[in-house]
């Protein structure tokens, strides 16, 4: 039996996600509840040499299909080890991204069969849906400008402007599919604004029958 | 367009698969074949590195499903830069496990789903098949106290004796359904009976148009 909520925040790049994922969870933590700050893909020590293994520059390119079901493989580590025990002994759960980022990037992104992601979903997740998807979406000007000013973009950021553009359309697509667990917040606003709306989201979620 | 020949040797614990495997490799240069020898999970830098994250014992187990993903990611990048490119030079392929060990130890072993494993296979296969499977087939006894004489036992090879009694019989049906390329070798017959077989089925694929 699930007891605690699972919350997870998608976004482009340079849409704020670090800043209000750390600002998300000092505000759980002001309400006294018990949250998991986690992130994909990752989360164990398994899932994070996954990872690894996902975002390391290599001699031979990584193939759509092994990206994809390298993903998956963690997140079943991921959901088994980490995010089911919390949410059973009733702690929330809050993710870096989960598997809204995989329909945007490997979907969107890089065209992979929406059909093999959601065979996949339901393969590795069950029913296991997030009870919150905050997405941050951000024009992709901004959202790489910001970004460029982090420093070295990794394999996925060195992506081209069309690749972005691609990956925000299939997340405002599946927004658009799962409006009951979805909020699309506009970050390109100014970062109190921003945070004004998590905030009002987590009122609605706590109000909710917490 | 595939020009050369892929071979691939199959069989559980103690089938003698690595004697055989060296005694392949021989038998096809001796016919100036030009034989790229590889293994699975493996075969890549990459794939490679996925194997060790297979057979190490971790904190953490590895679900069915990260084991069966993690199985096909790696197949993904051997297929893609090592034996495609192979076999369209022109050379022949020899591997040391593919797809029917998948079927035979998450499938039959593991009891995962064969239809996912089928989807997996087809999605990242594609059509490509072996041109001719030697499974070398022994009763589990047998193979067991070969195998314990090797000394440690692997992750994989810990298993118990029902196992891969399941792990078996899965390779026997594999062979029934695609009887076109399967040789069902008895591994429990002296090792020159064993590989006058494994002789007279090469002659056959030689034979076959080479």
């Amino acid at each position: 039996m699930r007891v605690g909520r699972f919350i997870t925040l998608e976004g482009g790049e340079g849409s704020g996600k670090s800043t209000n994922l750390r600002y998300l969870q000092t505000l759980l933590q002001e309400r006294q509840i018990d949250v998991v700050v986690t992130r994909e893909p990752g989360g164990t020590e398994l899932a994070e040499k996954i990872r690894r293994l996902l975002l390391e520059k290599h001699a031979e390119c990584l193939t759509p299909e092994a990206e994809l079901l390298l993903m998956f493989a963690a997140r079943s580590q991921h959901i088994r080890h980490v995010i089911l025990p919390a949410l059973q002994r009733g702690q929330w759960v809050l993710c870096d991204r989960f598997t809204d980022s995989t329909f945007a990037y490997q979907g969107g992104g890089r065209g992979m069969d929406m059909h093999a992601i959601g065979w996949l979903e339901q393969t590795v997740q069950g029913d296991l849906q997030p009870d919150l998807t905050l997405l941050l979406d951000t024009p992709i000007e901004i959202g790489m400008r910001r970004a460029k000013h982090r420093g070295d973009l990794d394999r996925f950021e060195s992506e081209q402007y069309h690749f972005f553009e691609r990956v925000r359309q299939a997340f405002l697509q599946r927004a658009q599919q799962m409006p009951e667990r979805y909020r699309i917040i506009d970050a390109s606003l100014p970062l109190s604004e921003v945070q004004l709306r998590i905030k009002q989201a987590i009122d609605a979620l706590c109000a909710d029958g917490y």
